[in-house]
Formats: structure tokens, sequence, C-alpha cells
């Protein structure tokens, strides 16, 4: 019989930020994050639970809720919008109303949707909050990077760091070493990823500080991730080739108008990809 | 033979605005309207007529007609729209062109979907023409409310008036008495409605004009009413209990970000437990 | 067997921007574009080759694609953009990126939908492109236009050529043979809507320059020309008499919106009359 477990539901939802399914793999992506910012721990713990309890007031099948299937995107939302907001009443209660808020998202989208909803409930809850919080003139918090230059071990490592919102050397080492363990076939082309992805954001992009952060590399890398995780997909190298290339112009685009692209471009990449095998399926009159 | 008659329809679309069909219940809401402000019950007769003439020129279902099903959001949008608006030739056209749309919003959504859609044409109507006037630098009417204190039976019969968006306390008794005939058994529901969520108001935000005006009222009126006619909600004595603190942060937020909620948060809370209702039935893989 | 022929692809994509499928008539819309300005011609002749390339590569119906249903929404686009944009390398990007984006909607849309695109694509695509431009803060070419008056005939000529979005009598007198030649028994009804149009553009705007470029007139004709083109609407004279006005009337709402309306009033009035028609359908219960 299957019971609602929360401690292999919460573990399981760290790990499922890498779309893993592994409490171990979950424990590694906690303490990277507690590498990185503690604080973001304690905040994406408390929006996890959030979700968790609220899929179980659903009553959602037992089996995808301890798989970590209804927390990973509460988890991302409530490390991103610790980092973006201030520690406020208001910021509490935005992060308890966006856990929510993805809940009932991914709970519609299994519902309605036979494709995977990857990251779109967070990134469409964080969206939302982020909008109306504009409206009210709250306050973000500001970044100020400068930078005169950038190395490709710190890039890499800060760009894998970033699959966690986590901008730290540590914090990507224990993520690499969770996704080596849990795909360890998928190493050359995890790192393929994040190198290409940073060379290619430095021919393209002048701001050297974003590129060290990370910010042009998490993209790709959870891109590879989903495209070796679909066989449609992973018989095609020039595909996975050339993914982190155009994570990086998509990423591009968003920093360009302006939007917190959160991991938007991955998301947007994998789903144009799926539209257009979707488009080439033998037509009637074809 | 079911005929198309233009006075049944026209009390009708009146009484549904408080979701009752019957002409003499129509008729106290005319009443009301009257006690208020006369000209929003010209500017509403006007825009029911044109919606219902509309309704009856697209070929619907004579007794769907009848019952005003076609008319009540037409009304509420010659009330809401001649609040905002100065009378003008372009408030005229807007107030026609805004009647027609929520008619052909009311026959697609009864032909595409299988859930009521209570006053969403209306909402959408009105959100949409106050989007172009605003894009065109129009004029809107302004209000300057200063209230010193409030006190709970004008603050309560203000917004049972506002549930047709008066501000009156004759009005509300007119509504009052309009309700009560129509659904006695939900009196003390209604009342709870009206008396919990300006107290709740009072606890939350600071503005006591708002209140005495029955601002934070009116939705939680019309939830309890929705909730009450649905089998499924009306044995959860809870969710009915807890309805009017639900609509009240609802237009708190709405206020927050400058939106004119209009009955968006009634709208929105319902849908949201139908949503939550259809996501909790028995899912396949449970 | 169908192979893809892409001359007749191109002359065809053309063709069908005035919905005609002729490679004759392609050729005529080609002559009027050079009359207007080359440059335009060139433009759009590299959206329509990557748009059609796009499609092949998508294994789309090969009748469709040599019929030139995928091209044409990027010939419009390629034309326009170019018409509004300053030539520079991220415009040349833009219009590649938006090419590829009409082939994607509008091979979506044959998937999903049972009725026609006309120039949606081209519109979703445009609209999104200067959304997105205007972001950036990119800057769009400034047309000033004073005229103390306007004539009847040269207002028509220009309109018949704004079809194509040129603005010269020698390209209108070339897109009005093409469809004298393509649709002789709509000769009369094509001038009524270009007659019309104006005439009515001069009772309801001020503005001459306007009326004199055509901007009031083209809507009405391609409004017109679809339709002719349907068997239900053909019928009902008095559909095809009012059609101009109410293009006019939607272009001055885009106007006073401040939003570029392209080809959207006559898209939006087309599929307002198929919505009515559809709602007008013998109902279950009625």
């Amino acid at each position: 019989m299957v019971k609602f477990q929360w401690i292999s539901s919460t573990l399981n939802s760290f790990a499922q930020i890498g779309f893993q399914q592994n409490r171990f793999i979950g424990l590694l992506f906690m303490l990277a994050i507690v590498a990185g910012a503690p604080i973001l721990l304690l905040s994406s713990l408390i929006t996890v639970q959030i979700a968790n309890l609220t899929a179980s007031l659903l009553q959602v099948d037992k089996t995808l809720l301890n798989s970590g299937i209804y927390g990973y995107n509460a988890a991302l939302l409530g490390i991103a919008l610790a980092i973006w907001l201030p520690l406020s009443p208001i910021t509490i209660m935005v992060l308890i109303i966006g856990a929510v808020m993805t809940v009932i998202i991914m709970a519609l989208w299994l519902k309605l949707f036979c494709f995977k909803p990857y990251s779109s409930p967070f990134i469409v809850s964080s969206w939302l909050v982020i909008a109306a919080l504009s409206a009210i003139d709250y306050p973000f918090n500001a970044f100020s990077v400068t930078s005169s230059g950038w190395s490709l071990p710190e890039a890499v490592l800060n760009g894998i760091a970033q699959v966690a919102f986590q901008q730290n050397e540590l914090s990507g080492v224990i993520i690499l070493i969770a996704l080596v363990i849990s795909r360890w076939q998928c190493t050359g082309w995890i790192l393929w990823a994040a190198v290409s992805s940073s060379l290619f954001a430095d021919i393209l992009v002048t701001d050297a500080a974003l590129i060290q952060q990370g910010f042009f590399c998490f993209n790709a890398i959870l891109a590879i991730l989903v495209l070796l995780s679909n066989p449609s997909f992973k018989k095609r190298w020039w595909l996975l080739f050339l993914s982190p290339f155009a994570c990086v112009l998509l990423s591009q685009a968003f920093l360009g108008m302006n939007i917190i692209a959160f991991t938007a471009p991955f998301v947007l990449l994998v789903y144009s990809l799926l539209i257009i095998d979707f488009l080439k399926e033998k037509q009637p009159s074809g």
C-alpha cells in the first residue's frame, strides 16, 4: 500500500529540480543549496512542504506525490523568489500563494495535457507573482555585478550550481556529483553543454560578469538532461550538439527584453522541438 | 410555444444580477437601482435591450433568452460603465459595443463550456473596454472618498446595494428584501457574508471609506448565493463560513494591483473551488 | 507525383497575398511590389524562401506548399517589417525569425483548427516581433504624413496597392488588373469596397493624408475578397454592402489605440461573422 511519506516526497522534490527521482540525489541537491545560501534551503523547504501538503489535500496520486512531481516547482519558486524578494511578511505570504499555485497548475496540467510540464508551473507562478508585485511597486533585491573577466572552470561550476539557482563553486561540484551519480552516461554531454554555452556566450555577449555567474549555462544543462531522457531526441546527436547555442540565444533574448528568464529558455527550446516533431508526423494528406 | 417576450426577458435580466429568475425580483432590483441613481437604470435598460435584441438576432434558445441569461451581463455593464465613464457620445458607443460583446461571449460560452459563466462575460467585456479607453487616454470619472470611520449597519446595507453597484442604504434594503423573498433559507448566510466581510476588511485594511461603501462586501454575498445554489458546495458549511474571508483577500489583491475588480473576486473564488473539486475527482491511476 | 517546386511555390506565395492561387497573378503582385519599392520585393523574396524552406523541412503536404499556403504570411511580414524597421543586422535576423514563426503558426493552425487562418500567422508574428523590439527600444522608421486633401481615384488606387502594403498608383493599377483577371465577377464589389471605405473614412476621420494613402481601404478589399469566396456569405448582399464600413470602424479603433493594425481589421471582421454564424446554427435545445 502506498502512503504519503513526507520525507521521501521532500527529498524527491529536490532531486526533481534536476529531473531525477532518487532520495540520495535529493539530499545532494539540498546540500548544494546549503553550501550556497542556507536561508534558501529554509525557504524552499517551506514551499515544498506547502506544495506537498496542498497536493495531498487535493488527493492526488500518492505515487506521483512521493516521486516529488508536485514539489520541485515549489522548491524552485522557494529559491528563486527568496533570491529576488526582500524578507518581509508579504514575501512569506507570496511564497505560500506561489507554492499553492504551482501545485494547482501541475495538477491541472497532468489532467489535461499529455506532455510533461517540466518547470512551467514554476515559471508561470513566478512571473504572475513578479507581475503582481511590480504592479504595487514592491521592492526587489538589486544585484550589482561587475567583472573584468571570467574563467571557464568557475563559469562552468557556477553554471551547474545555477541549476538550483546557486552561484557558488562548491554547490556546482556537489550538483555535478549528483548528476554524474544519477546519469553517468550523460556526463560528457553535461560538460559539453556547460562549456559550449559559456564560450558561445563570450562570443555573443560582452558582459563577462553574467558568464562568470553561469547565467548562460544552466538552461543548456537542463535542456541536455531533458533531451537525453527522450528516446526520440537522444538519437539525434546534432540536436544535442546544437541545443546549448539555442539556449544561449534565448537567454540573451529574455535579457534584452528585461524579463527574468528563470528556466524559460530551456522549456521554450524543448517545447519548440516537440512542436516541430508533432508537425513532422506523417500528415493524412501527405 | 415559446415567444420572445421583451418585458419578461428584461425583468429577468435584472433579477439575474442576483442569480435569481423571477420577474418580481427583477422589478425590485430595478427599483433598487432607481433609488440609487435613476440615470443608471436608464443606461442599464438600454444595454439590456441591446443585449436581448442581439441574442434574439443570433436566434438563441428562446427559453434562455426569456430567463434573462443573455441580459444580466449587459445590465451590470450598463451600470458599471455609466458609473466610471463621463456621459459622452463615445461612452454611449462603448456601452452598445460592450453590450453586444457580453452576448457574444455568453453565447460562445454556452456552446463551448459545460460550467456556468456567472458574470465573466461582463468582467471580460468591461476590462477590454477599459483597457481600450485607457490606451486612448479617455477620461474616467474620479471618486474622492474619505471617511473617518464606518458603521456596521451602513456598511452591510451599502454592501448589499453594491450587488447592483449601488451605494445607498435604501437600495440595500430593497435588494435584501428581494433576496430574502427569493431565497429565504439563505438569509442567515447572506447576513453572515455581509457582516463577516466588513469586519474582516476592518482588521485587514485601514481604509474605512471603502468598508463603509460596501466595497469588500458584495463579492462575499454573490459568492454565498452561488455556493448555496450548488448542491456539492452547499453541504460543506465550513466552505460557506470561510468564503467571505477569501473574497476580502481577493478584493484587496485587486485593489493593491490598481485593477477595477468588479465581480472578479467572487468569480475567481468560485472557479478555484470548482477546479479544486475537478482535481479531487477520483483519478484513473489513484 | 507532387514535388516541391520552388518557383511555383514562390509565385503562388505572392498570389496568396490576395488569396488567389495562380502563378501569373503572383508575378503581377511581385511586379506591383517592384513598382512600389524594389527593396521590399527583395526582403519579401528572402522571407518567402525561408518560409517555404522551413515548411519543406517540416515535411508538410507538398500540394499545400506549392499552392503558396506556407509562404504568403512570410511575404506580408517581409514587406511590412521592411517598411517599419531600419536596415540593420538585427532587422535581418528578425525577418528570418519572423518568417520561421509564420510557418510554425500556420502548420499548427492547419493541424489543430478547421477554419482558415487568413493572415493571422503574419499578424501574430509581426505583433510579437514589434512588441519584443519595442521592449528593447529598437528604433522604428518614422513616417510624417501631411496632406491638405485627398482625391477619390488616388485614394482608391493607393488603397488597392496597400493590399500588398504599397502606396503607389501604378502598384494599385497592377494589383487591380491581377484581381480583375483572377476574379472578374467580383470587380464591382472590389470597387465598391474601395470607394465606400474611402468616402466613409472621410465622414468619420479628419486625417486626409491617411485616406489618400489608402489606409482605410485595403482591409475592406481583403474582406470583400474573402466574403465572396465563402458560399454562405456570398449570398447575403447586405453583408457585402456593409462590410467596408465595419472595416473602416475597426481600422479607426486600432489607430485610436495606437496599434499598427496591419490586416487585423479584416481578419477580425471575418472571424466575427464566422462566430455569429456558428452561434446561429440550430441549437440542440432550441
